[in-house]
């Protein structure tokens, strides 16, 4: 476990600094204070949490999707969520998530059983065995691209489709592109079907058409692409867009098999920004859902609705990511 | 100016605890703290701001949006913004503004100049002058019922109006609604036409069909009710939806005017739930935006932004409240 000697080398400042901005000394500067309670979460320094005995707790649940790694999905959510918590003091968990370990406990005994006065759920499903539980539940939670109507004691944090889709469409319009193709995540995912409605508004406020033919769902892993990106190209696609960063890899492969040059003659262009994107051959050019940020907005939704404020639908801002996946559109 | 004994009185206990729980003293409960500081934003005591020098500002703006008496709109918003603030020790400054106010300085040389880190925008329209400076602004805003895209120093608050009209449509058609009207807000108000959407939404959703007569366009008053009622019962709609209470209101007086009782031959509906609309004959069924609510809300996104994180669209939910204006369809 780090010690404040570990933080203090990390941010090369002497450990009475350190010491002094854990404690919330005055002669610290906010931003420095900060800095250190960042970083003393980002090296898993827990020490300050134990000290005091009324600290209240909340948790983040993970289903479906990795956190462990550096690179998985979740780490940075849970990065963001436990530095946001910790600058104001609350004892963060983190627990994973099985549909068996839902039916043994209702989702209110088991936070009531814990002690655990909120939680932040990430990579729930329609099917979730506590999906019902969550539609009365009066424990405040927030869901990570998940979405329950009419319980004021829910609210959902995501990433803004709408504004994402219009950046990837704008950015392809740019380059000359009017066939694009999309290729999105399952008919069944609510976050695959908000970002298929936010594909075709977008399409329309640009005034080209949206081709059925040039529309496909699948899973959202490498292998979707096989069996739909020789039809795309053969429908005259000239651009891809993909529903997540891992189709748009397995189309880039698709297009290579089919002897089409990325960026030259097909532009391929991703959704999430995962950390592996980068070293994609070409890089690829996407829109990055910020992971730190969607834990630190599901802390902030979370803090407010344990103060009985009814916050729904939130969204954080995409942004546009240009890497060498995408380029003026040429003529086949 | 309220004293501390003024706080004392109101909630019923000693000088000393208030004393105790303005200055966070241990020996008092979390819950009697909260309560004690909201009952003194609610007094007005400000006291406990003056004696901290190193406070930060954060202010809100007013346009179009009375707040000064108890039943104004805006009057729930500032205080519960207040109350959310003062928990976290902010200093609160409420600002009217005009179109004349904002052409004498930019929104950012304002903000400097005043040393306030961030605000809440209220009533503001896209013919404002700051409209264009909150485009590239850095200072964390938080506009009420409106909404700019991809400046990640901006977010926007408002009540969801998907799940609201909702909750109205679905409440006619359980009554035997079939025909319901909709008498909208202008056609160049933001929100008006997200709600005017989403009565559409709504009404698909329930197989039921969208008249193009049945939907009017006018301003957020009263008068708006005359040219639009009489038409919309002539062609058969036995309930009418209306943008706001006021309109409402101003359509309750029509049919009682053209001969009709509301509700046993027309079922009306308003928007907002205004403090006023208890006293109308009959008491006006409306959908609740819970002011209190909004303002908190505006508070917790400002703070979110203020810590850097990009929470863009941010919606609370809104309540049905049945009062005397909505009954089972009777033919006519």
């Amino acid at each position: 476990m780090a010690t404040l000697k570990d933080i203090a080398a990390k941010l090369n400042v002497s450990t009475s600094t350190v010491s002094k901005g854990m404690n919330g000394a005055p002669d610290i500067s906010e931003s420095m204070r900060q800095l250190i309670l960042d970083t003393a979460v980002e090296l898993g320094y827990t020490k300050r949490s134990s000290r005091q005995k009324d600290k209240k707790k909340i948790c983040l649940f993970f289903e479906n999707i990795d956190y462990y790694l550096d690179d998985d999905f979740g780490h940075d959510i849970i990065l963001g969520f436990k530095q946001a918590a910790f600058r104001e003091n609350w004892d963060v968990e983190v627990i994973p998530l099985s549909h068996g370990f839902q039916k043994k406990r209702s989702y209110d005994a088991f936070m009531l059983g814990e002690k655990i006065v909120g939680s932040m759920i990430c990579g729930f499903a329609f099917d979730d065995p506590w999906m019902k539980d969550l539609e009365t539940t009066k424990v405040p939670t927030v869901l990570f691209d998940n979405y329950l109507q009419e319980n004021p004691y829910l609210g959902s944090v995501g990433t803004d489709s709408l504004e994402g889709m219009e950046l990837a469409v704008r950015h392809l319009v740019s380059l000359g592109h009017e066939r694009i193709a999309y290729l999105a995540g399952p008919e069944d995912s609510y976050i695959a079907r908000i970002r298929t409605d936010a594909y075709r508004r977008s399409m329309r406020m640009h005034h080209l058409p949206v081709v059925p033919e040039l529309i496909a769902h699948d899973y959202f892993v490498y292998e979707s692409a096989k069996p739909y990106t020789k039809d795309f190209l053969e429908h005259g696609a000239t651009a891809i867009l993909c529903g997540n960063d891992l189709i748009a890899e397995g189309v880039i492969d698709e297009c290579k098999k089919a002897g089409l040059s990325v960026p030259d003659e097909v532009s391929v262009l991703g959704y999430d920004d995962l950390p592996s994107t980068e070293k994609i051959d070409p890089p690829l050019s996407t829109i990055r859902q910020d992971r730190l940020m969607i834990g630190k907005s599901g802390y902030y939704i979370l803090h407010a609705l344990i103060n009985g404020v009814p916050l729904s639908r939130n969204l954080i801002r995409p942004r546009l990511i240009v890497r060498g996946s995408t380029a003026m559109v040429k003529p086949r």
